[in-house]
């Protein structure tokens, strides 16, 4: 006598996924409440919410608390981003890992950089521009304003061996990240840094994280020519 | 008599934040399983398993079957893209949304394409070029690549007025998707489609969809100059 099987979320999520590819439930149809599909499925409810909230945050359908689950009417391409730090990203590649630090002072944030952190009163932040290296070749520019108000312990770190993008990722946790993916021409000064040509393309990935509503920090991560940045879903 | 109040998942996962983020679980090191934290904490296991699956989500914690949940040695900035169709995008940003076929053939794909789609064997695909415009100005050129033999119905589609983009999205659910995200300058076509200059740099979004093995479609979103992703959490 065989056990009885029982279904695992990833079955049930499956299932579900597949009665909408089928055409079954269209964009928009109200799908049956979880209690029926555990029922009809013969597992545990919570196992349909866990499917559930898979399906949920591959933006194929949409939760409401009363309103049960639909399937998204509007669809949305989803995608899940996970930016190691610079270091370990090199090393994923296959390449060997190199860190200069360029220049490091403390002046008064414009403007520019203020807005960004939802800030209005100025105050002193300490800018810190510095370049990784994968096998010896340029592989990120980085354009950073930290704000010693929240990160004090900034104003003391050795930023010559180890990066601020290191440090900050394994010491201040944030609760808030904004990104923004966009493309730049090179400007003489970086094209020299990143030892490519004027006017090369190069995609920016730039990231602000806060610890409630407190900015801790702000970086421009100017990527040198090639790079490509990938996910999969 | 106040009612006995009853935590939330997400209170939870605020308190397990918090523990975090002062400090009190470092880098590596591995939380109390869900039942101690569900005692302690006086609620349901599954409330602390919905709350730890969210820190997951957030590319704060680990979550291993056997071997609990730990802080992310090695965290990573998570986040989450959600691309509409690119009609929706253009009126979510205010816009209003045009329309361009430019061009349609089908003919043998190159050997990038069938790379892309992970295909060996040379098959006829349609390849469509199109644009979309916001306030009358170009916004996206659509380089796209469908593969006919999963997709029989591009044949006899009318894409003079509605994008394959917005017909894709809706009647094609795919279970996989690969996206990269790079910066190209304009060659002299696309500077001329997109009313830009010649050598502007522009970001490329690149999706490729499949269902099962079965490839989609394949397609390069060519943004504008200025063109933002944005993404929050």
């Amino acid at each position: 006598m065989t056990p009885p099987t029982r279904l695992s979320w990833k079955d049930v999520r499956d299932e579900i996924h597949k009665a909408i590819l089928s055409g079954r439930y269209g964009p928009g149809d109200r799908l049956p409440r979880d209690a029926d599909i555990a029922e009809e499925m013969n597992c545990a409810r919570s196992t349909v919410q866990r499917a559930m909230q898979d399906l949920s945050d591959s933006g194929l359908v949409d939760r409401r608390r009363k309103g049960g689950t639909r399937v998204r009417a509007e669809p949305v391409t989803r995608a899940t981003l996970d930016i190691p730090i610079t270091r370990r990203e090199v090393e994923q590649r296959g390449g060997r890992y190199g860190y200069q630090l360029i220049r490091r002072v403390e002046e008064t944030a414009p403007h520019s950089v203020l807005a960004t952190f939802e800030l209005t009163t100025p105050q002193p932040m300490q800018r810190i521009e510095a370049l990784h290296f994968s096998d010896g070749r340029p592989y990120i520019l980085e354009d950073r304003w930290v704000c010693p108000e929240t990160v004090p312990e900034i104003r003391d770190l050795d930023l010559t061996s180890q990066s601020a993008n290191e440090w900050l990722v394994l010491n201040k946790p944030y609760s808030r990240c904004d990104m923004r993916f966009f493309a730049i021409t090179a400007e003489p000064q970086m094209a020299e840094l990143l030892e490519t040509e004027v006017g090369a393309a190069l995609l920016v990935i730039e990231r602000t994280t806060w610890i409630e509503t407190a900015p801790i920090t702000t970086v421009k991560a100017i990527t040198a020519p090639g790079y490509r940045l990938l996910t999969t879903s």
